[in-house]
């Protein structure tokens, strides 16, 4: 991390980090913003559980504290949790309905629960604001990723908390929003972010499978950024 | 279950149960209300393991389906997830403020986390209402069991879901929100609730400490109702 500034209150923030390259340059803004940040990570059963190790290592380098928190979701009802369902061939995110075309790797209000996760982790350190990588534009319309939705939960946080009704407010930042991944990446690289860790795929190989949607959108990023992506021979 | 009038779509439901007496009442007040349901119990690291043995013979005893999701919250931060934090002795309800006196077994975010769950579960199996047994009155003064919390999800659960961005909504229904504990049991007796089968006591023991809080509303409830309480001479 360079141009590290430290804030003279070093407020503590929990970051919801997946290892991918939003939550990672998220994490990357917080710490450059000069909070002293805590990280959660999810294993919640998807296939690409590489991710985790990923979002472990990115955690490490950036030295913070986190939880892996274990999320058992038995009922699946998404191609992230369950294998039986076809990870989707991607489509343009440019001309898809996001209303209409929410692909089959959405899981069912996986962000509520994070979010949720990460609001009595906030509560319980003392933390007045939680990170998370949501992202609006180049991404697959997942309803959970708008910034109606995350202004919503900013709303319920109020009321759903000692500390909110107590007048403190836990605020949810969702500070990649409305960026582009290319912009995201130029972002990242300015903060330093080790993309190199960040995982992406959604498959579960053990290299990227550069055909699924996510990798795709993560090319597009890097070609539009005019950035090389570390990991772009890996398994060539 | 007595009375029971079957709705000839038998629309799906899912039951928050934590094998209290509200959430149960509540499970029999959807059946009643001609739902198909399925009920989500919460292991989440709570003192009164014992609540948990109740919500499954509860829900056994209504024929439903259900899951135990086992909920790890590391973090603790509450009377009811940590032994080293005491119990707190019961005041009158009536008396004190709400917004000042959040009592030590709240526990961060709770029913936030559970509704997220109940949300995504919802979801996947195509419910379109969850029931949660929250109570604002004769209760602990927690900011999550209040009607402008619940109202507050309703909101965020259109936004939150593919089926709310379709237009169809996942309702939370909180039945019991406004009514004393005396006339909750007054229903649930109407209704044909087993209340030999809930458990309310905070502690962990093998019979209900009859001291804590919740014992204490318990037996003012059952008082009120004029209805013996069965579990009243446990232990004696």
């Amino acid at each position: 991390m360079r141009n590290k500034r430290p804030s003279p209150n070093r407020q503590k923030a929990v970051v919801l980090l997946s290892g991918g390259i939003d939550s990672s340059t998220t994490l990357c803004l917080a710490k450059k913003q000069g909070y002293k940040v805590s990280c959660l990570i999810f294993d919640y059963g998807q296939r690409h559980k590489r991710e985790l190790d990923s979002a472990k290592r990115i955690a490490q380098k950036a030295r913070c504290k986190y939880y892996v928190l274990k999320i058992s979701l038995p009922w699946k009802g998404s191609a992230l949790l369950d294998r039986r369902i076809a990870i989707p061939k991607p489509e343009n995110p440019k001309t898809r309905k996001p209303e209409n075309l929410i692909p089959a790797t959405y899981v069912p209000a996986r962000n509520t629960i994070f979010l949720s996760f990460g609001l009595s982790f906030a509560e319980a350190i003392g933390a007045r604001t939680i990170f998370i990588g949501a992202n609006a534009i180049d991404f697959s319309g997942y309803p959970d990723c708008r910034p109606d939705y995350i202004k919503e939960f900013n709303r319920l946080a109020k009321l759903a908390t000692k500390t909110g009704i107590e007048g403190c407010t836990i605020k949810i930042s969702a500070p990649l929003i409305n960026k582009s991944k290319a912009q995201i990446i130029k972002l990242g690289k300015s903060l330093g972010v080790s993309y190199q860790l960040t995982w992406s795929c959604y498959k579960g190989g053990k290299f990227p499978c550069n055909r699924c949607d996510s990798c795709l959108i993560r090319a597009k990023g890097f070609r539009e950024a005019r950035i090389e992506d570390p990991l772009l021979n890996e398994g060539k």
